[in-house]
């Protein structure tokens, strides 16, 4: 008879983040497991949203603008998974994700441009907001009118733990790039920082925490062994092969989204969530060096994500908004296909915080469709047209108005 | 009664396309249209292989090392759309596209590095190639045995002309960036060339026509009108909406693929072939400042795409293949994605070559998963796994070589 | 700020079924609603599997061969919303449904001819059962290896309250139907039956509740106000409209089903459970006779159904099994369909009563391709290949075999 | 090098059927192949409409009404396949499917009751008539305003031939089935009938076609060869297995649609075309023992049918219109949900005619939900929501005519 799942890693919402030492939010091979599973066993892991509860359900982007980022990303773990060794592959399963039962809610933010920025922080220099209440799996928001979607949901941040090696290479590059412009804003890169540091269980040997913290990896990018990928369609019934880099895999999650567009463009640009994930794992011994010895993590989506048949696509291509002539740089063409959007979504009477709040959290697709057409890489925006409850097609006389209010932003900005 | 489509354009592919007046190869808004036809009006358009014939049925690739891109693309039109005037929306929606009957074939090209190269020309500077024959929806390839996969049909290149003033915003542009690295290789951008254009009708006027070609765009990049977009979900059912610039819009249309990976990574890398397409056009009058005066196109895709159930995904980050971190850099990112494919798929016996061009055609998706995780954007490229016919997903014991031919390579390189 | 959803309805799968007074097994107009809800109010609803916890976990089929009929189903409710009236169309959106915690199974059975049987009373006269573990949204079986597959979770019955009239006329035309060969094993229709009925809130007023029982109509067939009408695609994100037959709707629901298989044919044939469903409900006023006064539901699918791209078809004809023609008989050529079906999966290694079983509850799509060409009705069944994990496709040489265990089966008959 | 498809069968509109000896109207094991094929080659085969041109683009049933029923349906074949044996599976692969150009229209029709019929004689006893143009992958008709979609084009009819003793298994059991009423309007069954007969190449021995004729089976019923199966679902990248029952197979393919709704319910229900199609086979050596001797055939839908997201789905029970219950008919219940359809949209100005043709070739699912839930059977039929240009789900308020024209009846019934 099979069990049900077991909960590994239990969060409790209403405590301090930093007095559970089931999370994390730097990485590190010498983090301390707080569980540990077989692979093929069934095991269910509860995690805090990634601001670890800074971020209220209230009509104020102040909380926003005032977000403490060295604290980020409070993630759940690390979970031995016994058998697990350097060279290995370890296949995640995605079983199931949810919110946690009680807080069916989430947000969506604009991050002011001296507090981490976003895409378009030239655009959109001042914090915003919207809050998104769940409704099974549905999402709509007070702040955001007209639009209502399934939810893709998905862990933003899934990874293993770095070896002592890899943890050096990134901290190596990471300043090099820092150390070309290093007053600029918002930065480069964040470097390792003790401020903020919380590394679990760990901190009960205060001494040991303070010298790893300030070596330890800061959560914010991607890397070689995953990370914070942020890719929307690791969703439920997904597989993922990380690597393994140290004995056990030491496995983390958390940043759990309800829902992200591609790109993810606004920075705190999911719908963020407190929830639930659960997971199955299986060795590939050797796995690395069996599949080409990859940089990067593969993956395989799941069977459930929401389907669509119609979607509007903007494109952009590599000339700026200044009018500038870049050579294939699909971030130039990204940015001007988001533009155009934005720009197009006006005419309903969205706002433009409106919009980039929206792209960066609804199942919007991010393309390159073509990074070869000197000197014009092409690339796209495509937005379900079914999430909206009226019809946003081009057409004949235009559109009207149909949105008048707006989502809160800051009226400050962050000194 | 309705009447069948009308041709309003026939190519005679056993010709030279330089005797074939319902071509040319360069935009300008001075160009003779070479058809007209009513708004609501169902036609056909029949189009040459973008090289004009260059390229054979065989099993070499000197054809494609040898082929003179100052010629490229041949294109269908201009088609006169009667009453559209400078800042319509011509919305034109493509209701069919077939190869010519007896010509059920295709072919993608990699670039030798002197002669336009891609997107990887540094690992693959040689001239390489793949034929495809095309067994009704689907297209196989003796040059990459264990594949075959449905076509999504799509025309690389639908535009219209520019106006004058939008022509010379191009040329200026694109010649300043050209002056940042003048004897680049491949060069940074293709700037009006007299040699090897060929302006349709306007060629019956041989001084207008060498005068007008010194300032006519060169057909490689999208722009604003359109152009070179090479958006793979640009297939039958899609509506596009286009600026009009020019009285008419001088719609043209070129560069058919019966199938192209997002990205079309190199550079002759969609199924190139000759075809004809069915359209239909309608005017929103003043669309386009009606919709925001967006920059680029819009276009919404049809409702016949295959549709796959499973994508294998590699992903790729901003740290390019010598280790060094680039700033959220999504072109980098996206090579990487593409580079971790390529040697993953080489378990199977795939030479870098045959992956290479099997990303540059098959039905694989390429996205922007991440833009704001400093410093590291994450972008991704998804093969369906059906396209094969053995199990390509990371398995205990890794895989067994399946794969012993090669596609044709030069031995030689461009002078 | 919105609330989360409000559980209106609770359920103790340890305790009795019998005991709890917020479940019922008949349906009448005079049930005592046990909850109350605005329109637009998203609220949750607790339900035991259909049984009351007749089956068990385990690896015998005795249970499903003393299952007592009679009892069946509980479902939970009824709920009263406020405002409905009769005429009205309750519009009810399921907005998600789950397994409860720490209950992460279901069951299959197929039914002793003398208990109900199933549609393959004739092939499989015995008891058998199938237990299936859920990981996440996943269900996989001990007793039918090889399968794997995403749920399409869904309420097997989602019904309002029948008018006195409209349960006088159901009564009416069943018993109708019953003395046309009263005998029948098994029989042709339930009639009411006090025996085995539970009325909720009612059994306070033991009198009241025996007189109402014994007129209370049955809950095995799907009627005019909805009730277990066993369509696998209600699933989450769907709409229902159900036609109000008394003040307040008095909406219930139960039979929860983690998947099933169009047409259910094994009876107990989807995976049966317990779980959670969560709705929200809009009135249309007058609905029916706004909408043509249909005699059955409405219902829109939701966006979120697993997705498949290759399935597997077997068509059946009206020619039963003794090679008799029958005249355009859908139930004849979908039985057909089914043994052809059957016959094919043996060739795997299973027995006609795992593959019995696994059509009952797969996501599998019965059709009625053509019901005009006389004399034969074509009908089909479709398997999706994916949920096999090896090759099902017919093949050069046939298939292996490959699974050599059988799903528990009863070695009596009931009396 | 490949070739080019070969077309092995051409056919010629202009001229009578009966003139054209590729074609024939019976099935016979001694017709005479015209055409053979290996396996492995792609060959393309013209066909005729079913009714060999009988039915013209115009705005009048009349035609409809005095169609010839005896000379239908007029196949293309039949086509030897070299090396085909009795017993073995002929794997035919669909690789596409087009109208003939300069043929691009089609129509549907309903059938005189006293020439035919379809499933609801009894509610649209006289002939009527929609004409659809075809535009690229679009159809929509003059006939029946507001809608519009894309053809899932396949063919109505494709098998083998039959052996002798296979043929006179259906003559003798569809002779059983006619005399129990053999007076019935429509006919139970069509018997075989030399008036009309026209058997290809054997018509050049008349004495010897007017024997086989007079024992050659008819084309409209589906029967264990395939046939007249009706399968919407059979399009571009389908696979069908159909069994051999004499030496060459004998393949034989007509009866093209460009649409059809699963159940084709006014018989003459798909949208009806000349066209071509372009297939692959493959021997499955004894196939058929090696499968389970299966009684139908069995086939895999193709990977690029037109995909709605919405549908609205109408369900029907067991319980007819007069209000008598049946017993797990699956028939009645289809019958009901197509009832309730009809009325429903009836609501938007439609007349019954329209919504009958329509739902008989637009691309609607037609479902056995429930086989089991004694005595109702429920059935269902989903409509796309997309097809239509304005929105058809139930409303507050119900809806607003907007369809003012009706398509063609016939004002006298048939004699």
């Amino acid at each position: 008879m099979k069990r049900s799942p077991r909960t590994v890693i239990s969060v409790d919402l209403a405590k301090n983040p930093r007095s559970q030492q089931v999370l994390h939010n730097r990485w590190h091979p010498d983090l301390l497991p707080v569980a540990s599973v077989q692979p093929g066993e069934v095991f269910r892991v509860e995690c805090v949203d990634w601001t670890g509860g800074q971020i209220g359900n209230n009509d104020s982007a102040e909380d926003v603008l005032n977000l403490d980022l060295s604290q980020c990303h409070y993630l759940s773990g690390p979970v031995h998974v016994e058998g697990a060794e350097p060279g290995d592959y370890l296949e995640v399963e995605i079983l199931e994700i949810q919110p946690l039962q009680g807080h069916e809610w989430g947000y969506t933010g604009i991050f002011d441009v001296k507090n981490g920025g976003g895409f378009l922080f030239d655009y959109f220099p001042k914090a915003g907001k919207a809050v998104w209440d769940f409704e099974g799996i549905y999402a709509s928001s007070r702040h955001i009118p007209g639009v209502r979607f399934p939810g893709l949901i998905h862990p933003g941040i899934l990874g293993t733990a770095p070896s002592q090696e890899l943890l050096n290479k990134w901290n190596h590059r990471e300043a090099e790039l820092v150390a070309k412009d290093p007053n600029r804003v918002p930065a480069l890169a964040y470097l390792p920082d003790d401020k903020g540091s919380f590394l679990g269980a760990l901190e009960n040997q205060p001494g040991v925490a303070r010298r790893k913290a300030a070596e330890a990896a800061r959560t914010i990018p991607p890397r070689e062994h995953g990370g914070n990928c942020d890719i929307k369609n690791l969703s439920r019934g997904s597989r993922v092969w990380l690597p393994v880099y140290v004995p056990g895999a030491k496995l983390s999650v958390g940043d759990l989204h309800f829902s992200q567009g591609d790109g993810e463009i606004s920075f705190c640009g999911a719908i963020e969530m407190a929830g639930a994930i659960t997971f199955k794992t299986k060795l590939i011994k050797n796995g690395m060096s069996l599949h080409g010895n990859l940089r990067n993590p593969i993956f395989m989506p799941g069977p459930v994500e929401p389907r669509f048949s119609r979607y509007i696509t903007f494109e952009g291509i590599s000339v700026d908004e200044q009018g500038v002539q870049h050579h294939l740089d699909a971030t130039v063409s990204f940015k001007q296909a988001v533009l155009n959007c934005i720009d197009y979504f006006k005419r309903f009477g969205y706002t433009g915080e409106q919009i980039y709040l929206l792209l960066s959290c609804c199942p919007c697709e991010g393309r390159v469709n073509a990074i070869v057409d000197s000197p014009n890489a092409c690339c796209s925006i495509s937005i379900p047209t079914e999430i909206f409850d009226f019809d946003v097609t081009p057409q004949d006389g235009g559109h009207l108005v149909k949105v008048t209010t707006n989502c809160p932003i800051s009226d400050v900005q962050k000194q």
